[in-house]
C-alpha cells in the first residue's frame, strides 16, 4: 500500500550548470543538513571538469560528520544523462564567461550610460538574454523529450526572460524561477523591527509580505509581523534614515547599499520597493544612474566585473582546496529556499512564498502568461500562485514597459531577430542616447559577445 | 512600543442572527476553548429574546471550568449597536420562518419538481434569496456606515447570492463566506485512506484539495495527502462502491448518503464533486431528482421541512434548559474553521482554506466579481485567493449557467425585479415544466412568502 | 502599372457541394446579372453527377441573352483541382442524405422532444454536427494545403459549428459564414413600415440594425430606417399582432409563421430576436416545443423530412430540365448577399451587413475566438467586425449555455469524442427527459447515422 | 405619422468655444452648403464679445447668396442655454491663453527638452492637459445636467485627455473625438498615387485605411484604394524619398513637412504612422527631437508659439472685416467631417470615418475605456466602433507606454492632484533630464500657468 510519507524516496536531482562554486555549494549544504530526502545529484555543466570537481566536493559535503542524509554526486557529459528520471532539475548556468559581462556593463559606460550590475534589464541586460536564451531554447527541448515532468529550478538571470523562455519552448514545463532579493527586504524590515522598535529576535521567514512586480523590481504592498501592521513603522523609518541612509542591517546580499534608492521610491509611490537598490535603479530612466557622482549620493554603488574576475578567482582557488582536502568542508544552512521548496512539492507540508512564474490571474494588470513575481503556495506536486491584486497606476506604468520590452527580448532572441532585439534596446529606460549612438552601441557589444550569440554575423 | 503579539487585544464580535441555536453555540464552544484570544460578542436578533437567552448560555459556555478564555455576551437591540467597533462580524440568520421554507421546498412539487434540500438553487432558493437579500442590502448598509473595517463571516444560505450582495451594496466590505461542505468530501477522502488503503488516524485537515466552483456545486480536480496523489486511489474507491454506495464514513454532516451522485459525477466528468450529493443534485438538470424514487435509487435524500420544524422544537427546548442550568453546558471544538480563520486574520499565523469571495482571477473561467469558492490565504488582515486554475470545458457549462442565473437573482432582489426574477426562475435547470405552469407556481410561492418581500404586492 | 479598377480580373470560384440545386442556383443566377466580374467557378462535390450537371446548368445561366457577364463552370473530382488559385470558396454540403436528416429530427420525438427545424441545436443539430464536422477538417486541411489566402464563405449548417471548425483547424483560414435569417426579420420591420405606418417602399437593405448573437439565434438592441427609431414602432407592431400573429408579410425564407415566438420573446427581454421562430424556439427549453399542439398555438409549424424529400424531388427534375433545355434559365437576382461580399472584398466599395466570425472583441460577453453573429465592414480584402457591445444578462444566459455546448460539439466531432458529445448531448436545453432515456436516444440516432460518422464503432 | 426622412428638422447646435476663428467658420461654411439640414448654432464662449461677432460672421455666411440651408446664429451667456435641447455640442476651446501655451512649448526648452506643438504629450501636453481638464469636468456636468443625449464632437487638444475626462465624469455621455490627422496621411496616399503611380484624380475619402492607436500618434495596417493594396506601393515609395523627403503633396494641414518621420517609422516598424510629424516625433524618446538640429535633418520644423500669436492676431483682423462687412463672407467646403458625422447619426446614410472613443473591444491590446483612435461606423443615433485587431509588440509597447501616461494626467487633472501629475511628467518619454531638473521645470511650468489651475497653491 502507499506510504504515509515519502521519507524513503531517493531523489534524483539534475544540475545544469553543476560546475557553479556559488549555488552549487549552497544547495550541497543545505541538502547535506536536511534529514528527511536523500538520493542522487547529476551535475551538468560544460565546464566538465569544474563538474567533476563539485562531484568530489559534493561527496565530502554529503560524508561529513554533521551530515544528517547521504547523498551522491556525479558529474555527466550530457544534458540527457542529467535529465533522465530527474524530480528536480536546478539551473544555475554563466551564460558566456566574464569577458562578455565585462562588455555587458561596461560598453555602454563609453556613452555616458551607467548600470550598477548589468545582468537584468538595460543594455546588459539586454545583451545577457541574447546569450542565455539560445541555451535555454536548447534545455527546454532536452526537458521536454527527456524530463516533461520534473519540476524545473531556475536561479539564472535574467531571470525573467530565462523563465519566459522555457514556458514559450515548451508551454508544459513545470518551471519557476527563484531570487533572494525579496529576501533582502524582509531581513531589513527584520533589523528594523529590531533595531529601532526594541523587537527580540525576528526571523525574515515570519515578516509577511504581499509580493506583486517582476524579478528584481518587484514591489509589497502590505508587510506585517504577526498582529503588526509594518506599513506606518517602515514610514517613520524612512522618514527617519532619508537623508542618512540605513546601513546598519545585516543583509549580506546587498552590501554597501544605503537604501536610499529604496526610500525615495517609498517617498514617491507609497510601496516598497523590494530589491536591492542596484537592481532597482536598473529599471528606471537614470535618476539614480545618471552618472558615478548620482550614484554615490544615492548610496549605492556601481559593480565592476573587474571585481567579479577576483571574485571568481578566490572561488576557482577555494574549490581546488576543497577538492584537495587542503581545506575542510563547513556544513551551514543557507539562506536560499531551494530544498525547502522541493520538500513541499514532495507533499512534506506547505510552503508559501515568492516566486517567478507565468501569470495565469495572480498580478491583474499585466499581461496573461508574461512571468510575474508574487507569492505562491507549494503544495505536492504543484505551486498555485496567491493573487497578488494589482499594481497601482504609477508603479503601472513603470513595470508594464519592462514587461513589454523582456516579451520583445526573449522573442527577439528565440527568433534571432535583431531588428526586434534593437527595438527593445532603444526602448530601455536607460537609454538616452541619440538614435546613432544607439546604433553603435548596439553593434559594438553584439560584436564584443558574437561568440555567444548562434546567429551573428549569418 | 508596539506589541510582538496580539494576544491581550480583547475583540469584539458582532453576531448578526445571535439568536441562532446552531451556528451561534459552536461558535460559543470554539471561542470558550482558544486560549489566544478573549474578548466580548454582541447578539443581535430580530428575535430578541432568542438573543437575550444566548446571552444567557454565551456567558455559561465562557464560565465553564474547562474555558480557556473569558467571553462576554451581551444582548443588543439594535445592528447598530452591535456593529460599532466590531472586529469581527458574523452572519448567520434564517430568512423567514420554516413557514416560508415549506414552501420553497415543497410548493414545486405539486408540479413535479423535487428539490433535496431547497436552499441554494432551483425554484427554492430562488425565493430564499429573494426574502434573504433584502435583509442582506440593510446589513451592508449598516456595516459601511457603523464598521466599514470590521471583518464579515457569512454562513447564510443562499452563500453566493448572499456574499454576493453584500459586495454589491458596499463595494469596500471585507467580507466572505464560509460553508463546510469542502470539509465533509475532505472527511470521506481521509475515511476512504484508512478503511480502504489502511492508513492510520488521518484528520481531514490534512487533505490537501484544489477547490474550484461555486458554493455547494463546487469541484477539485487535484487532491493529496502528504506525498500521496488522492486521485487513483478515489477512482478504484469509486470502481468498488459505485453500484452500492459507500456508507461507512462518519461524515455527520452529510447523514444518510451513500454519495452515489458524487461518484456517477466523478465517472462522467473526472472531478470530484465537493458537496453533500442533496446540494449537488439540485444543480443539474433533474438527473437524480426526477421524483422520489430516482432520488432513492441514487441513494441520497429529500428532506421534508417537517424534519426542520421537530429539528427546530427540539433546539428551542435544549436552549430553554441551557438558559435555565437544568442541562449543564458541554464544552466541544467543533468541525468549522471560523476560529481559526480570526486568528489567522489577527496575525496569529496563516491559514489555507476555501472560501467564497468575489473572483478577482482565481478562477480564470468565471465571471470577475461573481463570488466563488476556492482556497484562500489567510494572513493578517488580509485574504489572498489562491489561483485555482479554471473549470474544464464541460463542467465549465454546468457551473457558468448557474453563476449566471444567480447574478440575475440577485440583481433581481436587490431591485425587488418580478420580471427579471421570473427569467431566472424559468432558466433554472430543474424548472422542466410549461411556461404556464411556471407562471403559476412563481405566483404561488411569492404569494405564499409575501411576508418577507418588501416589494410585492406593489 | 496597377489597375485603377479590378474590372478586367478574372476570378476564379471554387464551390465546394457544387451540385446543389439550392445555393448553387441562386449564385449563378447572381453571378450573370453582375456586370463588374466575371471568371470561373469550378464546381466539387461528392455527387459528381450533380456537379456535371451543374456545370451545364450553370453555363446556360452564363449564356442567357440578359447575362451582363460571363462566367466558365467546370465540374471537378478532386477538391484540390477546386481550390488552387481559388479568390473565393463557396461552402455548401448536405452532410449525408435526408435519411439521417430523416433521424436527426424525428428519433426524438418518440421521446417527446419535438424539433421544428432539427439543423442547429438540439439532438438533430449535435448529430448533423458530428456528421458535417470531419467533412470540414479535411476541407479546412485542403484550403491550408492549396489555398490558404483563398477567401471562404460558409453555407452550411450548423452554421457556428462549421465556421468554427474551419478556423480551429486552420487558424489563419479566412472564412465566414453566412446567414439570411436576419435578413428575413429586416424584411418584417420593411413590412411592417409599410404595412402599418403607411411608408411607400422599404427596402430590407435600408433597415439598419445592431446584431448581436449566434447564428440563428441572433438579437437586435437597435432598429432603425433612415431618421426613424423602429423600436417604439416595434413595441406598437407586438401589442397589436401579440395574440393572432402577423402574416401578412412577404418574407417568403420564413413561410407559414405568425412571428408570435419572436413577439413573445419582445415582450419578455425587450430585444427583437432575429430569425425565424422556427429556429428561434430550438435554442430555449421546450416553451413553445412542449408538443406540436404548442407549436400550433405559437403560430409556426414544424418540418417533416417527409416535406423535404419531396422538395428535393421537384429539385432533382428541374434540374434535369433545366440541363436538357426542356426548361429555358431564368435570371432573376436572389435575395443572399454572396455577390456582393465578394465584390467589396475585391475593393469595390465597402459594406455593412451581418456575418458569423470568430469573436475578437465585437461581442464583449461571449468567449474570445467563438463563432458569433455581428455586423462587419468588408472592405479590399478584409472583413472587420463592427464591435456590437454586450448581451443584456438575462439574454446572456439564454445564449452563453448554448455557446458553450457547441463549442464542445465542434471539440467532440473534431475529436470522435463519444463521452464529450453526450455530455452536450444532456445538457441541451430541449433535453428534458431521464438519463437512462437520454442513453437510449443517444445510441439510436448514432446507430442510424452511423455510416457518415468515421469514429463510430471503433 | 413618422417622416420618411428628417429633412424637415431643424436642428439645435451647441458650439462651446463659440468665438473660434478656427473650426467655428469651418463649420459655419459647411453648414451652409448643406441642404439637407437647418436650424439653429448656439455659440457660447468665456469671451463674449468673440461670440458674439460670430454670430453676425455666421448669420452673413447663412445669408450668402449661395448658401443651401438656413442657419441662426446666436450667443449665449450660459453654457445651460447653449446646451438645453441641443442636438449636437460641438467643442473647441483655447485653455488659456497663448501666454500659457509660451510657457509650454518653450520654457523646457531651457532643459534642453524640444517640442514640435507642444499640445497632446511632453511636458507642454501634460500642462495644456491640467488647464483644460478642469474646464471638461464642468461641460461634462453640465451635459449630464442639461443635454444629456447631446451627441458631443471635440475638437480640443489634448484629444485623449479631454475626450477621456468627458466619459469619466459623465459615464453616459454620447461623446466622440474628431482629428484631420489621419486625413492627411491619406492625402498623402492619394498624391502617391497621382503623382508616382500615374493614377487620375484621387479622393482622399477613396482612401481605405484600417486606424488603430492613439490621437497624434496612430497607426495604420492596412490602406487601400479600390482594388490597389497601398502597401507594396508605399514601400516603393518611402525608398525612393527615404533621403530626401517627400515635399510634393497638397496636405495643407501639414505644411513644411516632409514626411521623413514617417518614412523612417515605416522603416523601422513596418506599418504607416498616421499623423504629422511634428506630432508623431512627440510621442517617442527625442530620436527625432533631441535638438534643432536633429529636427532639420528630419526634415520637419519646430512651431515657435510666436507664429501663432501673428496667426491670431491675423484671424481677429479678419473676424473684423467680416462683421463689419468690409470683407465679403466666402463659402468652400472645409476638409471636415463634423457635418457628415452629424448627418450619419441623424439617418441620412451610413459613414465609416476615424474617431477617438473609449476602448470597448476595438483595440483589442490597448485598456478597456482608455480613449482610442480607430474607425467606427456612424448611423442614427449610433456610433458603433469597428474592430481594429491589435498593435504589434514593438509599436505596441511605444504607444502603451502613453496610454498610461495619459491616463494618469487625466487622474491627475480632475484631482488636482500634483504629485501624481509630476509622476506623469517624468515618465513622459521626452523628460531625459534630471529628477532635480525636472522638479525645477515641473514647478516654474505650473507657475507660469497657474492663473488656469484652480487647485494651484491651494
Amino acid at each position: 500500500m502507499a506510504s504515509q510519507r515519502g521519507s524513503n524516496k531517493r531523489l534524483k536531482i539534475a544540475y545544469v550548470g553543476g560546475g557553479s562554486r556559488g549555488w552549487a555549494w549552497k544547495l550541497m549544504r543545505d541538502l547535506a543538513l536536511e534529514e528527511q530526502l536523500s538520493g542522487e545529484v547529476f551535475l551538468y555543466d560544460i565546464d566538465f571538469p569544474a563538474a567533476l570537481n563539485n562531484e568530489i566536493i559534493g561527496n565530502k559535503f554529503s560524508e561529513h560528520e554533521d551530515a544528517k542524509s547521504r547523498w551522491k554526486y556525479k558529474a555527466v557529459k550530457t544534458l540527457r544523462e542529467a535529465l533522465e528520471g530527474a524530480d528536480f532539475t536546478v539551473l544555475s548556468i554563466l551564460p558566456g564567461t566574464l569577458r562578455e559581462m565585462e562588455s555587458d556593463v561596461h560598453a555602454p559606460e563609453t556613452y555616458g550610460i551607467y548600470q550598477s550590475v548589468g545582468d537584468t534589464v538595460g543594455p546588459g541586460g539586454l545583451m545577457r538574454a541574447l546569450r542565455t536564451v539560445p541555451m535555454y531554447v536548447d534545455i527546454a527541448e532536452s526537458i521536454k523529450a527527456y524530463a516533461p515532468d520534473t519540476w524545473v529550478i531556475n536561479y539564472t538571470n535574467p531571470m525573467t526572460v530565462c523563465t519566459r523562455t522555457l514556458h514559450k519552448v515548451f508551454p508544459g514545463i513545470k518551471a519557476f524561477g527563484c531570487c533572494h532579493e525579496v529576501f533582502s527586504v524582509q531581513r531589513l524590515l527584520a533589523e528594523m523591527l529590531m533595531q529601532e522598535y526594541g523587537f527580540e529576535t525576528v526571523r525574515r521567514e515570519d515578516i509577511r509580505v504581499n509580493v506583486l512586480g517582476i524579478n528584481h523590481f518587484t514591489w509589497i504592498d502590505k508587510a506585517s509581523y504577526r498582529d503588526v501592521d509594518l506599513f506606518p513603522l517602515y514610514q517613520q523609518f524612512v522618514d527617519k534614515h532619508y537623508e542618512s541612509g540605513f546601513t546598519g542591517d545585516n543583509t549580506k546580499a546587498e552590501p554597501h547599499t544605503a537604501h536610499r534608492v529604496k526610500f525615495d521610491l517609498f517617498r514617491r509611490y507609497g510601496l516598497i520597493a523590494a530589491a536591492g537598490d542596484r537592481h532597482l535603479a536598473e529599471f528606471l530612466p537614470p535618476w539614480y544612474l545618471r552618472d558615478p557622482e548620482t550614484v554615490k549620493h544615492w548610496g549605492f554603488r556601481l559593480s565592476p566585473v573587474s571585481k567579479r574576475v577576483e571574485h571568481k578567482q578566490a572561488k576557482i582557488e577555494k574549490s581546488k582546496r576543497l577538492a584537495s582536502g587542503e581545506d575542510a568542508p563547513v556544513l551551514k544552512v543557507s539562506n536560499e529556499e531551494g530544498v525547502r521548496q522541493m520538500k513541499a512539492l514532495l507533499g512534506f507540508g506547505d510552503l508559501v512564498t515568492n516566486v517567478n512564474l507565468p501569470n495565469r490571474g495572480q498580478l491583474k494588470n499585466l499581461p496573461e502568461q508574461a512571468v510575474v513575481e508574487t507569492n505562491a503556495l507549494f503544495s505536492r506536486d504543484s505551486i498555485a500562485p496567491v493573487v497578488a491584486g494589482q499594481l497601482p497606476p504609477d508603479v503601472h506604468a513603470l513595470v508594464l514597459r519592462q514587461v513589454l520590452n523582456q516579451e520583445m527580448v526573449a522573442d527577439a532572441a528565440i527568433a534571432g531577430d535583431k531588428d526586434l532585439a534593437f527595438k527593445a534596446f532603444v526602448t530601455d529606460p536607460l537609454m538616452t542616447i541619440d538614435m546613432e549612438q544607439a546604433k553603435d552601441l548596439f553593434e559594438t557589444m553584439l560584436k564584443n559577445t558574437a561568440a555567444y550569440l548562434p546567429w551573428y554575423g549569418k
